[in-house]
């Protein structure tokens, strides 16, 4: 335990467990916890790289398994509806992103869903002489690495730029403002971009708007159409808990459904797939955004998560989100100040996605030993520790608690140990 | 019951289920039915469209479920290998394509690898001058439509022409000849193409050669290499068993993998993704081919589909491939002559695949009749009914049971019934 004079708020007694164990008991939010199986021990603040397991999806795994696919076989095309699941998996992602139902699909990964988008919007524009996209030094690898594909394949350009000057090089490029892509939460950092304003500033200089909403969809209300959005993409596996690589979404605005088209024209986009015609003709609405034929048996685990947030206020989840995250700088600035580490993440909790980032010269090792001791969270080279705070199944306690072990852990230099620094392939 | 006088072969007696149930008795892969899981009743003549349920895909996908994800969550990604899984399972389609462990990975579907293999090959002749795709009228749609999606993009153009004709047109195109890009064993007719003559003809006339090894992979012997095949790709969910949708394969020849290069640059193909690097840096051998997350459940499923053919003789599974596809047509001609069935496979089974595809104007309505009495085949458009010969898990007498109810269904005129004529969504 850090002894009390760490605090940062020295006027004010550090929070207590107990007060934490008394928001737990107000929290409407609380009965969620029990749709997802969890591991027995430990606090898992990971659910921004992969959310956990909710029940009801072993079950209906099983079942596309052994009765869909072992008995019923090629049938279940029709029976069990795999044919439309692209569609029908979508329109439930739609109202947490603020979309139609028609507006999403449900297909492929979020780097591929990511290169459809682009080209497809760069096709919308090729008309227009407008060359430019402009996107943010540090975007997640794959959307930078995709926007640099595009640009080599279509002959464009991108404009990088920091995250605060995104606004001033938009109004730069003027003219030649082809697309603005950015994620709308920094994966590692949690800040979040105003959507609205962006997408309004991008419009306004000609461009079109293309959102990565991986760390959004599920852990913040999403108002897509509300802010005029073109595009945008997002990921099943993360604060929508489909499961390990499940299938990602695409969000199209219907204004854009005619004649919209992407590059990778495969036979799930066409009109008529079982027609066998010879030639492309683009289905109508989203189908034109569908490639191939879609992982059913990680899709059916999908949309047995999603089911979830039937039952779930985006808006309380947000103030939980918020409270969990204010709680744990508290703690960090009330008990850690003493050990060097700094904050990633914005303060201000109306620009912070459901995370806090932390840094540390020795991050990567004191990650290392929490997640020893059952606190998983993860590492970003090159110093942030990521805690993801997800209100569906944590609690403040566990908040808490967690805080509680990286205490100890710097306290007795616990992550200072050979194994701790042994680097995975994964970190 | 078809009378003596319909039969083809007058001077010979028809054949008799004892006989064929004498041939299972000798059959040395009997043995391997045991490894699926088949529905009770029924015959199931559709493998070539979606395999059955092999034993062990149950365990393995809850096992990732419940203990890989569940229980370690994100620490399964080292764990449990999921990060490496592209690599491990395309180790496990290589020896059935005749390529090497490290030319092949699993991702993406077919559709979106089709487009990746196409790029790449065009990008290799960006330097060339050669714009000029060859490919046949009546492949299958997602390789029409992929190449024609490839050519708007790249600027090269498609000649499509009859097979017959694919040989003439690669020598006649010549200097302006980029890639050649067929499917080996063709979906509706089962005709095999010569992949080492047209792989030699290709390059001799400067292009590269693309096969789509849909209705090949686990269906006969596949040798890439020995062919000096440039690119190919193939699917999962056919004669590979692995699950609706199951994730498709990409091959690469070695002698290609420096500076193999594709336009959906993700995160999954840099050589380091978890440094976060700002731009792009392929990884190598394969590395560039993958994109992004892959679907890790149905992965799984894949990988423990093909444990199975650990034990399978491929020059057993093609000797009985043909001797099935001999009989069916055997009996077609003895018992079915009177009923105006054409045939749209070889006779010559050098040049059939695993299936035989019988034509009749009221194919649709006969196939649902056969599916109703659960004979479960296939029917393309316009007059295609499809017969899939799968040797790890059917049995001579199951084909002569299929034929003899479809003569029954013809004599009795069972097919033609009003429930017979609604046509499905995916027929």
């Amino acid at each position: 335990m850090a002894s009390e004079t760490d605090s940062a708020h020295p006027l004010t007694r550090p929070f207590t467990r107990a007060e934490a164990l008394s928001l737990d008991a107000a929290d409407p939010l609380r009965a969620m916890r029990d749709r997802f199986d969890l591991p027995s021990e430990g606090v898992y603040l990971d659910g921004n790289s992969l959310g956990p397991l909710p029940r009801g999806v072993v079950e209906a795994v099983n079942q596309t398994l052994t009765h869909e696919w072992g008995t019923r076989l090629i049938r279940s095309w029709n029976e069990a509806e795999w044919f439309t699941s692209s569609h029908r998996v979508g329109s439930m992602v739609a109202p947490l992103i603020g979309a139609a139902g028609h507006e999403v699909v449900v297909c492929d990964s979020l780097s591929v869903n990511l290169f459809k988008c682009m080209s497809a919007a760069l096709r919308m524009q090729a008309g227009s002489g407008r060359r430019v996209i402009v996107s943010e030094i540090g975007n997640f690898p794959s959307d930078a690495y995709i926007n640099q594909g595009v640009a080599a394949t279509f002959g464009t350009s991108v404009v990088d730029v920091d995250p605060k000057d995104v606004e001033a090089a938009i109004a730069d490029v003027g003219a030649d403002l082809a697309v603005v892509q950015l994620t709308h939460v920094h994966y590692k950092t949690g800040n979040v971009y105003d959507m609205a304003g962006i997408t309004e500033l991008t419009h306004r200089n000609g461009g079109l708007s293309m959102w990565d909403l991986a760390h959004s969809a599920g852990a913040l209300p999403v108002a897509l159409n509300e802010c005029n959005v073109d595009f945008a993409a997002g990921c099943g596996y993360k604060y929508l808990n489909g499961g390990p690589g499940a299938p990602g979404f695409v969000f199209v605005a219907e204004r854009h459904h005619a004649g919209l088209s992407q590059p990778i024209s495969g036979w799930y986009g066409h009109a008529n797939p079982f027609a066998f015609d010879h030639g492309f003709s683009p289905a109508p609405g989203m189908g034109p955004m569908l490639v191939g034929t879609p992982p059913i048996i990680s899709i059916v685990a999908l949309e047995a998560a999603l089911k979830v947030w039937a039952e779930v206020d985006m808006n309380e989840l947000r103030k939980k989100s918020i409270a969990m995250g204010d709680l744990f700088l508290r703690l960090v600035d009330e008990r850690l100040q003493a050990y060097g580490f700094g904050v990633a993440s914005p303060r201000d909790s109306s620009k912070r996605g459901s995370q806090v980032s932390l840094t540390h010269p020795e991050g990567y090792s004191i990650m290392q030993a929490l997640i020893a001791r059952g606190i998983i969270g993860d590492f970003r080279a090159p110093e942030i520790l990521r805690f993801g705070f997800t209100p569906l199944y944590l609690s403040y306690a566990e908040v808490w608690d967690a805080v509680d072990v990286l205490v100890d852990i710097m306290t007795t230099s616990a992550w200072d140990a050979p194994e701790f620094r042994v680097r995975n392939a994964v970190t």
